[in-house]
């Protein structure tokens, strides 16, 4: 079919691109534009976007919500034990990444990750016992993001772990994570076998006292500036952390050297563990985040976090409530003997880093890894700009050089998500779909579109009624 | 004056713009290309690049040069003092950067190192009797190039100095270079205050014995993949190695904390100079060069180094000759206080670094330093595209994420630099012109163009004659 066209004629392609080729054909040239309807078709949400987007009391609490994320400065001021940080831990509890769960709902490598921790803190004389005590309720779990932590991937904290502590001087808020493991078989991934358990034990008896002492000796530890630093090394602070890391051992080095204990042990963890910053990177982009919590009004989301089931979003507006969807698969490198089928859905709550603008938000500052799963650096950029057409303005502080050092798109506001169906997308880990196995890769994903079509109708629903 | 012209006129500048204006007004659309007379117009020399070009035996002879500098693979196996590891430190000898020189045309930051280096020696009682010992010949120096080292800035070596032994194990073949003192008021910018020689002193009695130890313990630190690492890491291993720093703090690390001695001041010291790892590169990148020497015929390139006075070249093919041009003036940022007119002329052996492909030739593998003197990273893709368009071909294992990792472009071609008019591009410190004062800036400067037009002049003549 080649129709005769005008030959001035010049054409805007939105959306659907069945069109072009005809055009092409007829010797028109078209332009295309990536539109498609809001809220992928769905009126009432599209309108509830519409609606929220031409409120400019929407963008008064955005952009205060925007503010209180980039004025947030995360000091690493110590460590401790959970117990003493997280009352609930006091009790027999566990913590886990994502949004609630129940037990037989859970992913293999959260139950495995739960199993091993029952298992660590001696509660259960094996796995199958512990697995029992969890099924029975014996033992609840309950999410990080409900007592000021986060965890990577199956993102399991239990009492007698240590917890790295960030906290902003200006306002007294402080957020907690877990060390990061290395990469493997860990408990993260859902593996919990002998050596799995006598590394967690080594860093509890061994390399908590030694980080004790150093952070006790340096009296605190600015994260925002060595964070800075690192977004110009590479590092997007969630699936790249080996500059931060380096940073850190280079400030902490000193320290280290002097706080006694088996400080060899401990440079040669930091030495082999390029991820090792990672948990500090979620603490902070935790602390930040949490101080946008509860601007009423506010469409800017607070919190993405995944338990290998569901994925859940929270938007400042609604403080507390989680939006979900089905966890999305991980489109990834595997590691040789494993593929897809293999894979547990996307996991943890290290997607705070995305909700602060790092990890895939910031793509553009980690060419490496989109090289890791075949793409390009222009690729790369790419995946920045469009993810800054869904945020409120950029980071002052953190910029990325490949974009002549405009700042991290941050502030992900739910409006023009799904006004433009253009999900966050996510760097990540890929766990094992069964539990006891560990890592089998890492990839990229994006962020469910339902979660935020959701949250958006409930904030319309919340500001003008059931009659939107 | 507006022509009129044939609507379907289209035109190629070649050269000098001049023309563009009057085309663009009479609205004929022109491509510009940079070109410019080969030689910049000298036609014997320019001749004497094309007839290079066409002979396919400087080709091979090219190839085998590219070859051996992307096979060098640096290996750190220790550290010595310079009098155990040069024999013509054996006596009362220092050595100095870039081409041979006489102390009457020394520049102020070759003077100033010099001094310093005899009173650390203890060769005089201060500065003035230092200056005379100099003068008079009593304390000869040489090029640190003639004895297999290479030192940043004024480059100056003396007997009890510590230096780094880097080391190819496929051939034996060793390179040294000096440990870097950090920034400012240092001894290679021609400072040598007390504080500075303090410095030095400390470097010797207590640096020394704790990298010895470490460096015995370790059993040899493989350089090529850390510096590969590097690249992906926004450094470029001339101006910027804050991330080889960071990657061999965490190597050392483990090596360091087992080494006794005053280790928290050795940490101290690794984590507040960004710069410790360059003199590293610049042996790795020595020793690569070097591998290259005395290919018959070739016209690459194998040492770039200044002395603030005179500009060295040196090719394959004629190993050992130097051909010189006066240093030019670095087009750089400031620090406060301080303005071009204050600049000692380009200086130091660092340049080895843009010689081996890295430092100015890979400016895209590090943005922020263009962004540093005002550029684009766009500038800095630019920049390196050129630069490859002088060289032979690609590193095969250094590559830069911002140029979807396209290898680092390897072996300057004299032919080509000439023939283009394309002179490699050099990152580097600004030290102040008179002696004593330090460090005044930063920025980027290119080689001069006369030293490759007299050695591809003198390639073409030791070929065909005088005849030409």
């Amino acid at each position: 079919m080649t129709a005769v066209l005008p030959p001035d004629l010049r054409v805007l392609n939105l959306g659907i691109p069945t069109f072009l080729p005809g055009l092409a054909a007829a010797g028109s040239p078209a332009t295309r534009t990536d539109w498609s309807p809001p809220a992928r078709g769905d009126a009432r949400v599209g309108w509830a976007a519409a609606r929220l987007t031409a409120d400019a009391g929407v963008d008064a609490a955005n952009a205060a919500a925007f503010g209180r994320i980039i004025s947030s400065h995360p000091v690493l001021t110590g460590t401790a034990l959970a117990r003493t940080l997280v009352p609930a831990l006091k009790d027999r509890r566990l913590l886990h990444a994502g949004p609630p769960l129940e037990w037989d709902r859970a992913s293999g490598p959260v139950r495995g990750a739960l199993v091993g921790a029952v298992l660590l803190e001696g509660w259960a004389r094996d796995a199958s016992a512990a697995e029992a005590a969890l099924a029975a309720g014996d033992v609840p779990f309950e999410p990080c993001h409900h007592h000021g932590a986060v965890g990577p991937m199956a993102g399991v904290i239990s009492p007698s772990m240590p917890l790295w502590i960030v906290e902003d001087p200006a306002t007294g808020r402080r957020a907690f994570s877990n060390y990061n493991e290395g990469l493997g078989k860990v408990l993260r991934f859902g593996a919990h076998s002998a050596d799995v358990l006598e590394r967690l034990e080594w860093m509890r008896a061994v390399l908590f006292p030694v980080l004790q002492a150093a952070l006790e000796s340096l009296g605190g530890l600015e994260l925002r500036p060595l964070m800075g630093r690192a977004l110009q090394m590479g590092d997007e602070l969630h699936n790249r952390n080996a500059a931060a890391t380096g940073l850190l051992t280079r400030t902490l080095g000193p320290a280290l050297a002097r706080a006694g204990g088996d400080v060899v042990r401990v440079f040669e963890f930091l030495g082999a563990n390029d991820h090792f910053f990672l948990n500090l990177s979620m603490a902070a982009c935790k602390l930040a985040c949490d101080a946008a919590r509860g601007v009423q009004g506010s469409t800017v989301c607070t919190a993405m976090a995944r338990n290998g089931t569901d994925f859940g979003v929270q938007l400042s507006g609604l403080d507390g409530v989680w939006f979900t969807a089905p966890a999305p698969v991980v489109e990834g490198l595997f590691f040789a003997g494993y593929g897809a089928k293999d894979a547990a859905p996307d996991l943890g709550d290290s997607a705070i880093t995305e909700t602060a603008g790092l990890g895939g938000m910031s793509l553009a500052a980690a060419p490496a890894i989109v090289r890791f799963v075949g793409g390009t650096s222009a690729a790369a950029l790419e995946t920045t700009r469009r993810m800054a057409s869904v945020c409120v303005g950029e980071h002052p502080e953190f910029s990325i050089p490949g974009l002549d050092f405009r700042g991290v798109p941050v502030g992900i506001d739910a409006r023009r998500v799904v006004d433009l169906n253009r999900a966050p997308v996510i760097n990540t880990g890929i766990a094992h779909r069964l539990a006891g196995v560990g890592q089998i890769g890492a990839g990229i994903t994006a962020a469910p579109l339902a979660c935020f079509e959701q949250a958006v109708a409930a904030v319309a629903e919340r500001r003008w009624g059931a009659g939107l």
